[in-house]
């Protein structure tokens, strides 16, 4: 039998939030539930921010409750209030079946803009929501943006940096830490180096999250690939970007990865016609969904 | 320094010869100055085969003999009424400065479509040309069609026969041998497998020719960089195809391998502005360029 890979969707958080509208929470309940006929075990749905920044996941609490069971659901806290918040959205859902992702970025500019807050300032809050999810039994995974290419072009990225917040995450509990490629200018050595130097210090599986400026995410996925990784990232049409790194482009598209891991006699258990339905519902969902409120969010949580 | 990588231009050939229209020859010599000034350094310029099956390199003969000085040119040959062709249109370049390439196709049905022969047949013809081109002191590569993946879905490739193909090309004096996936379908641990067969059993460098249906060229240009491979073919804007290989897509983009190769830390000695002048210039002479005679092609060489 062919070696199994994990594939998780980002579609509904990294995929909207920077779309100029706001899809109604039925609609991405359906894309959930479009997700889940298709295979995909592993959704990322939300994120539980301040309405204000992300108008976009604004309905986080209500999406979260009326999740239909069967994936295992991942939601982003930036903070104690957000893990508050998480903990009571997902009350009805079985312990095991969701969990919560902290991000941090690696570039130093990067997170002040994103976490609004210095990267040590992050990692504290980091601590006390790990803290709390300990004692509660709840999952908590960390994502490193920026792992591997700053999107600043004066700023290098620091593996120290990439190092660091990987050890406090391991330290703090995290069971899976995502190294993300931001804004898609990762090349694949750069990918191999950088995995082999944050698993070296840590024994916590990891996970890449990567985005298709330039084409290279398939070539990363296999530098990922011939390093043991077994976890990927996408997003249904390449959704997504973020505002506060210049030059983010899509994330990986879910069906070309899933396509490719297939090619390289890999299992994902994802079926890809059923795939093609839930981009095509999201894809439909876009279309008819309402257009941003006239405020635009100025700061707020991104890999 | 960085390490050099080899990048192989074949727009004039494998780009234009499935176009449905001719691009004259001058636009052609335009190209291939726009190539030489952007430094790629190795143009595979055209096909002698009879006009009849490929009405759009019928000027090979007089663009050989025109071409301008710096780069190193080469030219298919099918048989030895080409290699006599290619030896009087090259025969004011200098010695070194131009070499032949002889294709055959490791999936048996792929190559009697596109040589019109059996393979041991094709590789009879090549013994020939090749004891000509050796007692003329001409330079010859060797490229194998379907190296990867058969076109066909009932057909498997066979490991065996693209390494038997690789060894008689060895053997009658082949200075490199091009290993192509004509459908762009062949993933990266493919790839790395059959470099390793091919290789094991032979000490004559490699190249690849990867076509890009589904976004895994990159990936396999990865693998190959990890094999050793230092050269690999592409395309201008991404040009070309097969009509004898069913799903047969475009090259792989010249500028897209460029930016790649550049991007993991290698050298191409391209530069990437001028190379896009060149694209500029191809999709110029293609929009300028007259429709295809009447009557089609029913066989022909392609790789």
């Amino acid at each position: 039998m062919a070696e199994r890979v994990t594939l998780l969707d980002v579609s509904a958080r990294d995929g909207l939030q920077d779309e100029p509208c706001v899809v109604a929470t039925e609609e991405k309940l359906a894309v959930a539930r479009a997700l889940h006929e298709a295979g995909v075990g592993e959704i990322e749905i939300t994120s539980f921010v301040h309405p204000r920044w992300v108008p976009q996941l604004a309905d986080a609490d209500r999406l979260a409750s009326q999740l239909p069971p069967g994936p295992h659901y991942t939601a982003l806290v930036m903070n104690e209030r957000g893990y508050e918040r998480a903990l009571a959205a997902f009350a009805s859902h079985a312990a095991g079946g969701w969990g919560l992702v902290f991000v941090s970025s690696a570039s130093p500019r990067h997170n002040q803009s994103n976490n609004n807050r210095s990267i040590e300032q992050t990692l504290e809050i980091f601590d006390a929501v790990a803290a709390r999810a300990r004692r509660d039994g709840v999952e908590i995974h960390g994502a490193i943006a920026c792992s591997f290419v700053s999107p600043y072009a004066d700023e290098q990225t620091d593996p120290a940096i990439v190092g660091g917040i990987a050890r406090r995450y391991a330290e703090g509990g995290c069971t899976l830490i995502t190294l993300a490629d931001t804004i898609g200018r990762a090349d694949p050595y750069t990918v191999a180096t950088r995995i082999d130097q944050v698993a070296a210090s840590l024994r916590v599986p990891l996970s890449l999250h990567l985005h298709d400026s330039f084409g290279y995410a398939l070539a990363n996925v296999y530098a990922g690939l011939l390093r043991g990784v077994r976890r990927f990232e996408g997003a249904l049409a390449g959704l997504g970007g973020c505002p506060f790194a210049p030059g983010a482009p899509g994330n990986l598209d879910l069906e070309r990865l899933n396509r490719f891991i297939s090619a390289c006699g890999l299992e994902t258990g994802i079926d890809p016609t059923a795939l093609a339905r839930a981009s095509d519902r999201i894809r439909s969902a876009l279309c008819g969904a309402a257009p941003l409120p006239e405020r635009k969010p100025t700061a707020t949580a991104h890999q």
